[in-house]
């Protein structure tokens, strides 16, 4: 039998701004008795929704920080942003049903939220049941699966023949990335941080090669593995010295898909890449972009890939945290230090544990 | 009259790598016994060639390094490369008559060289003399215009109403690159290193506006240029602080054109741009380019650049070293402490003083 819908409910909220690393206990604040919402309190349009999987992305951390950014920076006090997908308890929406699974950027860090139906999107059916498809709307048909298509595709303009190393490979993005170039003809080279990593991306996956960077001869592999064939494309997550290493293999006109540096984001102070000269000897094209720019081509782009899970040409890997809410904070602490294979996302509630009102 | 031509005559060559800066009077060598080459000794498609203008360019400090670039390195005891203009003395070309003056990447550093005319070009006559046209040669409408031309039009993409900011603004480069935008109809701030350069840009090459890097409150001053319009275009020779300072002012889909980085070339450890990662929030092109990827286009684009000398949209500066070759050493460390405005020449040999035959 399912719970009833308790009282009160836990949310995280930004208590402190990190000047490095996120400090559990210290960065985010939990706030256990935020008071449930009452369904007869919905207005029109509005939903109650019960908050089932977070997903946890590198980019989080420099929502923390008060810069310039694509995005305004989590303010000290509000809920945690990041991407859910839960359950409608509760309709006064048009859109939405009760026990509907629906995919929002509006709840953030907590358990339950009341939502404005223009804010939530229907979770697609993936046909492998709803768990499945709630995860895979937070994965490879997600934001994450859309940056890596956009990115390789139109940023790192990937063709057959191409030579493409990937930076943190094993990871949400890196993972899909990889697999697109190898679809689209491309030979290509992941980096990760363990030896079991680069196994799953080599055995499973089928990159065609995978280098662990905490191997003492890293810089000595990559070299070799990048001769004599100098890299076309690299796709960058992480930044630091494997950015230094790939600019100093680029070949002439190389493609550098600037995505991510999780590498410098706990840095209080960071670094930039010293072979960055390279970009102008080797007239390289060193891009940034953010997935919300391909927006109006989104569901092509999940048509595609969808199609090529089907086909079995695209494999899905994600680290699942269960425990609820609480664990929020360690399993993004974690993140950074590479504790996930594939997308990470925090299970905040089960499915079959759905609350009852 | 004339002076005949002597038995000897000097070449610079390389002699060891600099570690960091040029270091005159070791890392080139002066040789002064070259024997004259005979006119006699011609084979056909050669002409005897006497240097008369050194072009004296930032990229030269790289061509000293054994490192993978656009380009060879020169090698040890190889004369030092530049690209040169000098007066045919004796031909046994059918391209070119004794008297002309020609435009060539093959002398290099020497008096006196025996040339193949398919390495050599004619200097076209720009109607205000043969001194002027042999300067406009080798700066406005050599490679140095071409590579602001390509530069500013291609990878800026500068369009009217852009907001536009040139480091190294004063120098050979920098100095067409603000012009030309501001034709496009762009707002142009130039970065230089003294007031006089900033008041050359402002009054007479028609810059917006002109900022000292070496003021100290001129990281303040940067900031409150590019307020509240962010920059759309950065034009970029110089790297080190200026090029943070510009990253962390660009605005969201900014083009960073990335021409050369002059603070850095005699560094022994380069610093890279620590601000690096607004390449991905601001989705910035940061984009390297080398003049030479746009060969097939030279003539239309010299063309262009030769209409707006004549209409007196785009003014000319060149610095003009005398006093022989034995200069070219110290002056190449003068262009990296800033001692030019405008294009850097030596002046080998003057017209009016030519070896007869």
């Amino acid at each position: 039998m399912s719970p009833s819908l308790p009282s009160t409910y836990t949310s995280l909220t930004l208590s402190s701004r990190p000047k490095a690393s996120i400090i559990p206990g210290e960065t985010f604040a939990t706030n256990t008795t935020n008071p449930t919402p009452s369904p007869t309190s919905l207005r029109d349009g509005q939903i109650l929704f019960q908050t089932l999987f977070l997903s946890l992305d590198p980019a989080m951390r420099g929502w923390l920080n008060d810069t310039r950014s694509y995005i305004k920076p989590v303010q000290i006090g509000e809920v945690m942003r990041g991407s859910s997908v839960g359950l409608v308890l509760a309709s006064k929406s048009n859109k939405f049903a009760k026990g509907e699974l629906v995919l929002t950027n509006s709840a953030g860090w907590t358990e339950y939220a009341v939502l404005d139906d223009k804010h939530c999107e229907r979770v697609a059916d993936t046909g492998e049941g709803k768990r499945r498809s709630a995860i895979d709307s937070l994965s490879v048909l997600g934001l994450t699966g859309l940056t890596a298509y956009f990115g390789i595709l139109r940023i790192g303009e990937v063709k057959k023949g191409d030579f493409v190393v990937v930076s943190g490979a094993a990871g949400a993005t890196g993972s899909v990335v990889g697999q697109i170039a190898k679809i689209k003809g491309a030979t290509v080279v992941g980096i990760a941080g363990t030896d079991e990593k680069c196994r799953w991306l080599t055995e499973t996956l089928g990159f065609d090669k995978a280098l662990n960077y905490k191997d003492q001869d890293f810089a000595k592999k990559f070299r070799e593995v990048t001769k004599p064939k100098l890299i076309d494309v690299y796709f960058d997550n992480v930044g630091g010295e494997i950015l230094d290493l790939a600019l100093s293999r680029a070949a002439p006109h190389a493609r550098f898909v600037m995505c991510g540096g999780i590498s410098q984001y706990n840095e209080a102070v960071q670094k930039g890449p010293r072979n960055y000269l390279m970009v102008v000897s080797m007239r390289i094209k060193m891009q940034g972009f953010i997935v919300f720019d391909f927006e109006k081509e989104y569901a092509a782009a999940r048509e595609e890939l969808a199609g090529w899970v089907k086909e079995g040409k695209l494999k899905r890997g994600e680290t699942v945290v269960e425990g609820g809410l609480k664990e929020a904070e360690k399993a993004l602490v974690g993140l950074y230090q590479g504790a996930n294979t594939g997308k990470l996302l925090v299970e905040v509630a089960k499915l079959e544990d759905k609350a009852k009102l």
